[in-house]
């Protein structure tokens, strides 16, 4: 198990896109089960897959367990056996020695730019990037798991 | 993806007492979901733990997807996440060159025995042990999810 340490903010949309960054990555991930006390998750990429188990947020921390599994048995789960399902397209990008990961949403959350950072502990502290707004952890709404089935195009 | 195609059946017990068998394997599962298209079983034993998908029955055949995983985080997930739970020795037999997994069944499933046989396809032929009393097959009572959370002294 691992503990998930992390803080999400919305973006400012002119400054992100005005920044230069590194290319980013297509992401599709479904939904197997998603409840307030625990999310199982398929996650897709070009390069690899991952099933994921992550526990209810206490602030900022998470529990998660996440195995690598083969793409093609992704394809197979988020097809059979999602719920739900979401893309999006995410950058990494190193900030004063810390990795930001900003998710560029698509589809039915198209409009919607979140960044997060993962931190070794709650307390732990960084500097924000100029193209960080406001600070949405543990904001429900933002979680990936309620953005596939309530998307941002419904709020 | 693995397609699962099992017969089950009930046990003479007397017979099964008095047969010779090798040691047994103790076995630990929950489930995490449990609906009637999909489980998600964590299963340990003393040497190694997997999480496995399994989809709705037809006839006697499931897709089912396995994952080895730590053993240490199999105890955290049937700790944290696991709705429902059950325990079983479990006994490996070859028979006329066909592999029987009999489960001897604990706590308050106590009592039950249960044997399958794996197939390759749904018409595969077998003999049969003397110990082996009526098929069970598709009769939902007997999957271990549902006799994690309805077990056998309660029927």
């Amino acid at each position: 198990m691992a503990l998930e340490i992390e803080r999400k903010y919305l973006i400012h949309h002119d400054k992100w896109h005005n920044f230069s960054k590194p290319e980013g990555q297509l992401y599709r991930q479904g939904y197997i089960l998603k409840d307030p006390n625990k999310t199982i998750r398929v996650r897709l990429t070009d390069t690899t897959a991952y099933l994921t188990i992550k526990g209810a947020s206490v602030g900022a921390t998470r529990t998660e367990f996440e195995y690598e599994i083969p793409k093609e048995e992704a394809v197979e789960l988020l097809d059979n056996f999602a719920v739900s399902e979401l893309s999006k397209v995410r950058y990494k990008i190193m900030y004063m020695n810390k990795l930001w990961e900003v998710d560029v949403f698509m589809g039915d959350n198209d409009g919607l730019i979140v960044a997060e950072i993962e931190l070794l502990s709650e307390e732990e502290s960084f500097e924000l990037p100029e193209w960080i707004s406001i600070e949405v952890t543990g904001d429900n709404r933002y979680y990936n798991s309620n953005l596939s089935a309530h998307p941002f195009k419904n709020w």
